[in-house]
């Protein structure tokens, strides 16, 4: 308790309905002691930093103005939302952000009352307070649904497609364009928050209500980009921005963190009857704490630090993380192969491409939020002859299923997908998990799909894929760091649809497919302890599968178990379906499919999901001594 | 051959190239003639008529102007390149069109080299587009890539995402909107042609491009729908558009039946140099063929039709269709319960609920092609206590995978998802076809997922998931027609994981999902006939599965075959996933899933297809003697 702020005014907040009891002059205050309990919690806790201070005079201003949980409250993605928290019954927890059984490190639904819609993947936030607003309106409920997006969320489509659809809600919609943009500069000055609570305010109501009728008429638009502000400024003069042409009454610039004038503004907004609104607020990230401020990425996700001097604890790496071996490889590609060109939806550090653009810059693209866009892109890249590496994670590769199937699957074009983060990914929690990318991509005709095990398997299969023209074909990879391998001099070209025996055996068959072939390996060791001799295979490909391999070892092992870091309807489901094909089954098969639960997992420490989740050596050892001892007489006892 | 139209230019055009030997006072000519063959073509095998007609004179200029098939004319949707079929290289085959074997219905890679990118889903064609102009800058490669995009696919926010891209590609891409807005009125005329081609002629290019640099520090911006054509005409006198934002230089509007201009103004465009260029091209669907202009649809999709009447010659309905039960049904829920809304993505003929938004228009939601934003708005009236129905195409749900797993499926929020046409489509093909639903749905935790085996039973789901608010439920069922059984009085509620027995036996056990159940009964009726006594189950739910009935069924029947309309990772899977957790298999279990081949089918005849795809009766009775003949002694045979 001792390094933690003074906070007289906030420790009377337990929910917004404290905050609604202050004078507005207190509000100042308020923010301040809000923005260093963010500052020590995340000091504990580690998470995400930048965008939650960005947003504290905000978080105060919307729960100061808006009848909250009544009116709904919806954070894009969600991340920035940890003031949100702390003032909405949650301060008690506050320091379990992100840990296992704690607060997520987004909005949830399960969590609170005033978390209407969780988030976490970006630019859903319109389209959910649209679900709102029109459910009022057609209820005859006059509150509110507020969303508050990023300039950096505005780029996905999604987002164009919700306000394209905006004008029916009518004034029951708010959006809150949260312009961080970290290119703006000088600070949003008093002048234009003048011209904004001007705008706002009732008397200028009626001719901004005209002037925008007149707008109306022109073709509708949207935003690119909210960085310049002095246009917008001008957009109040001429009585149109873009906003406008959407159907919104656009409002703005307002100084984010000039929290009187945040609720000055918000509650003409409340109050007035102009269809849906916008209101543009620019704020910086990492606002209110120098090491934050001063850092090139405003300390968007940190681990835990020291708060005086703003030291992360960052923990020595004990061996190269997966990110990190892909873009060395890819980098090996692309010095071979001037046709190897590379794809990132807005996440150039997260996936390893900073490092490739680097040395690369004309052959790297970062659409934006754009997944769908990026993977069609990719297919018309391949198309003309280049060899394009598309890195989502496996998670936000769902955002682009469907170009996935239409534009690469049935073009049969040899689009490349680098997915990181498939499996569990820890802290990030259910919505960040690539659980899905086996079954929705193994249904699909015409795709090869891989799992590298580990870090040298990773190496040969970017120069596996870089090497296949003949059609599509994905690898996924974990979160975090290999197994500390020696890297080999010159990767190895994986024939397609074989696996490899890692270990020779003779009752019992594991079947691995990824990163579980350590606890796969682990399991053999205990499971030899006892007497059961055990092959270990790594199959690599989910798809096609290895049938000779598989073949062979079902029907030369008492049991056999597969193992995958993936949802049910993948690897375990169709090698059953191929042990159905060719009749295997028919005379009785010990085979079990070991697989992540069917159910959502929480955040937590990875190993400690995946002891949850039954996938490790002690649960493989137990799966098998389980299938040996089913007192079915099967082919393998027979065969013993 | 007597009723062909006489065409003696067009006789001449085997591929563009002749196109381009013509002079330009022999296009309107031509385009008259291609119209014609057009009409004719289409008179014979049905399609899309109206699309067609509108891109007739754009058809003609683009090749005469483009130097096809190096520069790459990639058209949305694709279903309006009839035309250009016919002039490169497939009028020979033109009356094939969506029959089996025959040329598809839209655009594809394996058909010309004319068809650099296939295409059925709406508004990829940016995004392909612009992947050709970036292969072409980086290899040097002079050549244009050039995406006609019609107004309705402006709206998907993947349009929005390829333009916020566009500007890296430079002078290589040309996007034409094709702008056939029926509402247009009057018809563009030649002033705002004149106005066109002037500003795209050399002497104007100056001037507007510096104005285009000053308008750039305007915010980028978006076009909503494209019909306000006096607004574009009021962007050229004052020099900024919402495409010139978005770093598109807009030329237009164009009267795109005015083929000389046409070729003016691409010309123009074709050899300048100033950044990705957007033409705006008005046209007028079905236009030059009067009862396709006199009717409200346009002709948009025919059957076969007779010349000089336009009488379609359609074929009398022998049951109702899944669409219209669907429809009439959810205006049964909707009556009874006033928390029932629906929601369509541009599909309110295609889902039936144009019938639906007659009765209740307050209640019902189309999102445009806007599938991604469509489910997360669900998801919000799902969260203030709505009951909404997504009415989607299997295919089409695709687009909005991650908010069906992120904003539904981790929430848990009742989502209801009708998915027509589920399984083999007929003439749209592969593209169309309903394949992979139950493998990524199926793979999610909290969802139920049902196919309707028959009419009477889509009522009962219907109902069913009306009532079903703990979480989201979809149901599938196939394009056409019904089995014409009598409806029921009222629906039942079904029990969730519950399937039934159609018929009971002995020896073999059809497990069916979906509507192959009446192909089920025919295999068992020439099973019995061969002494053999068969149980025909109807699962009904795909997830959960009905483990009791699963169970009994494999252990008292010697032989088992699970039989959908869907790809690998399915129902087979999943029952196979079932048996193997619970060691059923162990023992020895003849199973035999049945599902659609690891293939794309191209289009044809449905009964055709699934011919083809080996599902219907013969194969089912086929596939049981097959496995009760392997020769492994199974626990069948023993207990038989």
């Amino acid at each position: 308790m001792s390094n933690r702020p003074q906070t007289p005014l906030l420790d009377q907040v337990a929910t917004p309905e404290d905050i609604r009891k202050l004078g507005k002059e207190q509000l100042p205050q308020l923010s301040d002691e809000l923005r260093q309990e963010v500052i020590s919690a995340v000091s504990v806790t580690g998470g995400h930093l930048g965008a939650g201070l960005g947003v504290v005079e905000l978080t105060v201003a919307l729960h100061y103005v808006f009848d909250t949980p009544h009116d709904k409250l919806i954070w894009d993605v969600g991340h920035q939302a940890y003031p949100h928290k702390i003032v909405t019954g949650r301060r008690d927890r506050i320091r379990t952000l992100r840990q296992g059984g704690g607060l997520s490190g987004f909005t949830k639904r399960s969590e609170s009352e005033y978390d209407p819609f969780g988030a976490a993947h970006s630019s859903t936030s319109i389209s959910a307070a649209l679900g709102f607003a029109i459910a009022n309106k057609l209820s005859g409920d006059p509150h509110h649904a507020i969303a508050v997006i990023g300039d950096g969320a505005m780029t996905a489509g999604m987002a164009y497609e919700a306000m394209n659809n905006a004008e029916a809600a009518g004034n029951r919609l708010v959006v809150i364009l949260n312009d961080n943009d970290m290119s703006i500069a000088p600070p949003v000055g008093s002048l234009r928050n003048a011209l904004a609570r001007m705008v706002s305010s009732d008397k200028y109501l009626t001719p901004r209500k005209l002037a925008q009728k007149v707008v109306r008429r022109f073709p509708a638009s949207v935003q690119k980009t909210a960085k310049r502000v002095e246009e917008y400024a001008r957009g109040l003069v001429t009585g149109g921005t873009l906003f406008d042409e959407l159907g919104f009454y656009y409002v703005g610039p307002v100084d984010g963190h000039d929290v009187q004038a945040l609720v000055e503004v918000l509650e003409n907004v409340r109050d007035a009857d102009l269809g849906p609104m916008l209101i543009h607020v620019v704020t910086q990230k990492g606002k209110g704490y120098a090491p934050a401020e001063d850092s090139a990425d405003k300390y968007h996700g940190v681990v835990k630090f020291d708060v005086v001097s703003g030291k992360q604890a960052k923990a020595e790496a004990k061996a190269p993380s997966y990110t990190g071996v892909f873009a060395d490889a890819l980098i090996a590609e692309a010095e071979r192969d001037e046709k190897v060109v590379a794809i990132t939806a807005a996440m150039p550090s997260g996936t390893g491409l900073d490092k490739f653009e680097k040395r690369f810059p004309e052959r790297t693209f970062d659409v934006g939020i754009a997944e769908q866009h990026g993977v069609t892109f990719a297919a018309g890249l391949a198309a003309q002859g280049y060899r394009p590496f598309v890195a989502i994670y496996s998670t936000f590769l769902q955002r682009a299923y469907d170009q996935v199937v239409h534009d690469v699957a049935i073009q049969n074009l040899p689009v490349r997908f680098a997915m990181d983060r498939a499996g569990l990914v820890g802290a990030d929690g259910a919505t960040h998990a690539g659980s899905f990318d086996l079954a929705y991509l193994c249904t699909l005709p015409n795709f090869v799909v891989m799992a590298a095990a580990d870090e040298v398997e990773l190496t040969h299969m970017v120069h596996t894929m870089a090497l296949h023209d003949s059609g599509p074909i994905a690898v996924r990879y974990p979160r975090g760091e290999g197994r500390g391998l020696p890297m080999p001099a010159a990767p190895e070209r994986l024939e397609i649809g074989k696996g490899r025996v890692v270990r020779d055996g003779k009752k019992v068959a594991i079947l691995s497919l990824g990163t579980r072939l350590e606890e796969a390996e682990k399991a053999a060791d205990q499971l030899e302890a006892m007497g059961l001799s055990t092959t270990v295979a790594d199959l690599r490909f989910a798809k096609p599968l290895d049938e000779d391999l598989i073949r062979r070892l079902l029907t030369t092992h008492q049991v056999a178990v597969t193992v995958e870091e993936a949802a049910i309807g993948g690897l375990g489901a169709h090698v059953l379906t191929m042990a159905s094909d060719h009749g295997l089954i028919d005379a009785g098969l010990k085979l079990r499919t070991m697989r992540l639960p069917d159910t959502f997992q929480d955040h937590d420490k990875p190993e400690k999901q995946y002891d949850d989740a039954g996938l490790n050596a002690p649960h493989i050892v137990d799966t098998v001594l389980k299938a040996l001892r089913s007192n079915s007489a099967g082919v393998g006892e027979a065969r013993a």
